[in-house]
């Protein structure tokens, strides 16, 4: 199988869209469950699993920890590849064997989202370079830091730039996995997700107001 | 100690807030870790745990298990006790020893939240009989069904009656979760946390679109 961008057709409860997240210890715990809530409830056209360094539980900033499913040396096939934040990236990013795997995953998943400071650790590994990214408002100029050729957009809620969908803090993430949503499969499954959720979809891409609340613009 | 609603003064880094989580097979993901993260971002002034009624880590609908730090048998103080919803409480309201253990820690708790149909969980013990309270939209005229004595409110974002704060479908955990931190500290610590996960915080209780999208009311 090729890495072209998978569409609507392929995703059934036969051959279910598969969405890996990312685990690390202090992950943020929104980060990833929000998305994977929004993927959950594709229901049988979705399967979601954890992934970490190693096959230990992984335990988040908040305290509860998450059972992992796949080490990163046997990640199997994705479809959907998940990096959340949160305070352990800033330990992550100086992790080179996590970061050289994660990189090698990145590139055989035809659709990679980041959530908040998850940012950080994809520019490590370099794959975001000359490309349109956003992160986490508040830590935004550390994430500036471990990417220097990455084009940052300081104000947007999510950024798409070809596969790569980087989302701004914590509860972006929901929206950018409903805008990734609309991409695998169309803006009706989308909205019916967010409805199901409960959930009011900020689907216009560039509304931010916590770019100025936390002052990268005027 | 009393059941006496707590106040802010209690809560430090020596005595932090202690909030459980109830999961049980089949739980929906976000209303756990909605509300988890939003208790998280109190830093050192919160303690999260999870409860099970068995030790062994509990798979959520979606897919992914969470670790269990208590059983119900051993739960503890808690201060806030969160009851989340998923497919899995249509078994869980005819397990007639978990709700139980349930509803002796409820009782023990100052403080009950529960998220979407956790509200059917917390109607069978009987503690919500003629007390208001809200569910999920989608699966309201089921959760009716299981506390007929319940003053039940089809259009709210969440309900608060006394120490018993019930919400919406999935998302709106996260909402009710602000309210309590509202409840226990006070409104500028829920705004900020809400700034900090760049969450749009529906403050008004009685905000609730999902209520005539699901057809509960015209």
């Amino acid at each position: 199988m090729s890495n072209e961008p998978s569409t609507i057709a392929q995703f059934t409860s036969a051959r279910p869209l598969v969405v890996g997240a990312v685990l690390f210890p202090d992950f943020e715990l929104l980060d990833v469950f929000g998305p994977l809530e929004i993927f959950g409830l594709l229901r049988e056209r979705s399967q979601s699993v954890t992934l970490a360094e190693h096959s230990q539980p992984v335990r988040s900033s908040a305290g509860p920890s998450s059972v992992i499913d796949r080490t990163l040396d046997q990640p199997g096939k994705l479809d959907v590849l998940l990096i959340p934040g949160g305070i352990g990236t800033r330990r992550e990013v100086e992790n080179t064997a996590f970061l050289a795997k994660l990189r090698t995953l990145a590139e055989a998943t035809p659709f990679v989202g980041t959530i908040c400071t998850g940012t950080a650790l994809l520019a490590r590994t370099c794959l975001l370079d000359g490309r349109q990214a956003t992160s986490n408002k508040v830590a935004f100029k550390w994430v500036v830091t471990q990417g220097p050729s990455v084009k940052w957009v300081p104000s947007a809620r999510w950024v798409e730039d070809d596969k790569y969908f980087t989302s701004s803090g914590v509860s972006a993430g929901i929206d950018m996995s409903l805008g990734l949503v609309t991409r695998l499969f169309d803006r009706a499954t989308a909205v019916a997700i967010a409805q199901r959720a409960e959930y009011e979809w900020h689907e216009d891409k560039s509304w931010d107001p916590f770019a100025k609340i936390h002052g990268l613009v005027p």
